[in-house]
């Protein structure tokens, strides 16, 4: 078992290596993930036997059948998973990227420059696929990064993390900056670790993401809920909302971004839910609605304050229906989680008002909220997506595993020269 | 005296009027402003009297005189801090801009825009005179502000507040966008409020900082410590060593961003100590020196492990002899702040070592410490400095009090067109 103060130690070593990371080119972390790509093909004999071991183990704990799908690692899933790493190496550098290059006097000059944050902590569930996305995400944003996966998962993310580190050992990136923890002690060790761990990114239920924002003083990076909502304007077109309606609701209903209440405006109530709860209940979604909905649509259950606050991740949709955009929008920015949330409709005027006034990391018009998302909004990968307000927010890429720091060139250049009243003045150019 | 619930209700009526004024245009926000500066000049007299009144408290109250100068609002501070403000209004809009805007597909267009944060909640110290420069950012941020400033300056904040609302009642600008506490209760309320407050940024000591950080789930802007060190190398130009040294250290010693430690390489110590000992003399700076230190300078007095972590915000300088730029790097990335650290030196490749791997916002070569700053950069005006790691990094100003949504408009689009082995691709084509 390991200590805390091992922990410590790992947390220290991987500091380190993330460190070197830092300075590295682009050229050198783009051959490293080649290399552990390398790795992983050689590996696959190996890493497909821990996982069918730990599937048995599974199994026999009468593991839940998603929980199952996640963990179960076939060649085709490797093989996919190894082709996303490879992806990582064409995708931008999000290191050394100036943000701002600005004389501030002659021979005096400021850049803002983007680097990496440090050392990430990332504790996920199942999916031992994870390990090898995360890691090069990690790699390519020249951070350190100490995994924790599932303790169902421990066999399959062991060989997957010793043939990463096997890749690494002969590449510029030092095999220390990535880790693996197997207990769940260790998790809760890890969120002590503020000195040396610089963003922790949970993945996993919402109840596991608040666990961890209550219990740690590192930044957290994940999303407590997903309640999206679309609303369908009076002006909306009826195709389009049926179509956008139902793709949000069952295209993936256990997405965070799908639809959880839809809120109609009177005017178009009784057109669009004739149209569309046929449609829905093919899709075998349960419908839960306020009293203007039943009087529509008798045989739709009642829907509570409870139900305009819940995400149901599965095939269950609320339904309210509201006078007008503004009470549109002050129901999703008092119940949404500020996910996605879409408007329906044909008048521009409507729609940028919406868009204007929704708290929400996404506000979509004319469009299902499954859009939003880290590959399809061409990012190429993604660690998750952020609900809270401040950046990085929405799907984060390796934009937002990064930081920036000022640095400042001079020639000997003193403030003593720049104050007082015969002080000298900035000139503040901004160069290309 | 004000209870929870009436608090909890300000901070509702504060974000109210933050929803609007998060949709205004850079024109109203800068009329706002304007009539915030005239009503101020109305109000000069009833201010000035608040403030001789809070400063006759404050001396039968025995108050130390440096909290005094800062509290005592004279017709010259009242009046450049009017002149701060208008220049607010001269600043770029930080609301609105594209920083991504691409094609996803066909008639299917992603934009991220700025948006402000919603409410801040800012808590300072006895300066009066902050209320307007942080109205003013709160204002053209499209943000609320719920400040509390220091209980000596209570009649001051007060009448201050008063003019800025009444400034803004004639305006585009909700006056409940600015608000005022004036008890201590309120403020451990308000660090409760993050249903409704979105940013707190606390002015004032380092001790207030922490405890305000390990008191709130809400985010924090604020620097906790500025341990900035000067690192001076072998291939330094002692010319230029001794005059960023003397300045860094005297020019404004309580300065956040005044150096506290100096490191210097062994085969340049002597030189280079013999020739700044002298005029930080004069300047009455104590030194505190490791043994090698002592050895050059014997009256020096000696510097403990605790000297390294320390901030003086005083005339003292801790010293130590590093054997070379490695062994200086590490000394920063174990003892400093993260707030700023300067190395001199004539070697370009050795600087560029230095600035790469210091972990700090700011990064300096051959200039003082003190250029870390929002005016001096060029950013107009600033809340404060954070060394958090994450972004906002460094000072802070207006860009730094927003954040950004994603905006997706498309005509119908729907996932599921997207989707399986027959599913239509991205063209991910960025835009102008």
């Amino acid at each position: 078992m390991i200590t805390e103060i091992s922990l410590t130690e790992i947390a220290k070593t991987t500091r380190q290596a993330a460190q070197k990371s830092a300075v590295l080119s682009t050229e050198a972390k783009n051959q490293a993930i080649e290399a552990v790509a390398q790795a992983l093909i050689a590996a696959a004999p190996k890493i497909l036997t821990a996982n069918q071991l730990d599937c048995q183990k599974a199994e026999a704990d009468g593991i839940a059948k998603p929980l199952y799908n996640r963990l179960k690692m076939d060649e085709g899933k490797l093989n996919s998973a190894i082709a996303g790493l490879r992806n990582v190496a064409t995708l931008p550098d999000p290191v050394g990227e100036v943000q701002i290059h600005r004389e501030l006097d002659q021979g005096l000059i400021l850049k803002r420059i983007t680097c990496p944050l440090g050392v990430m902590g990332v504790v996920f569930e199942a999916r031992p696929d994870a390990v090898i996305q995360i890691s090069a995400l990690a790699i390519k944003s020249g951070n350190g990064v100490i995994l924790k996966g599932g303790k169902e998962a421990t066999h399959s993310c062991q060989e997957l993390v010793a043939a990463i580190r096997q890749g690494l050992a002969t590449t510029a990136v030092n095999p220390d900056a990535v880790q693996l923890l197997t207990t769940r002690e260790e998790t809760l060790e890890l969120l002590k670790l503020d000195e040396y761990v610089n963003l922790i990114i949970p993945r996993g239920s919402n109840s596991f993401v608040r666990f961890v924002q209550e219990n740690t003083s590192i930044p957290v990076l994940g999303h407590a809920e997903g309640i999206c909502h679309i609303y369908i304007d009076k002006l909306a077109d009826i195709q389009k909302a049926v179509a956008i309606t139902v793709d949000a609701k069952t295209q993936y209903p256990a997405a965070c971004n799908a639809a959880e209440t839809l809120l109609i405006h009177t005017d178009i109530a009784t057109e669009f839910l004739t149209a569309v709860a046929p449609i829905l209940k093919e899709h075998k979604v349960e419908l839960r609605g306020d009293a203007p909905t039943r009087q529509i649509l008798p045989s739709v259950k009642v829907a509570t304050e409870d139900d305009w606050a819940r995400e149901y991740s599965d095939l269950v949709l609320s339904i309210k229906v509201v006078a007008n955009l503004d009470e549109a929008i002050a129901h999703i920015n008092m119940y949404g989680s500020g996910h996605t949330d879409a408007i329906v409709t044909e008048d521009e005027e409507g729609a940028r008002t919406f868009l204007g006034y929704v708290n929400a990391a996404g506000v979509f018009h004319n469009c299902s909220t499954r859009f939003s998302d880290g590959f399809r909004y061409g990012f190429g990968a993604e660690v998750g997506i952020s609900t809270q307000k401040l950046p990085p927010r929405g799907p984060v890429g390796l934009e937002g595993l990064v930081t920036y720091k000022y640095q400042v060139v001079g020639d000997g250049h003193i403030v003593a020269d720049y104050s007082g009243k015969n002080g000298k003045a900035f000139t503040h150019r901004d160069l290309d």
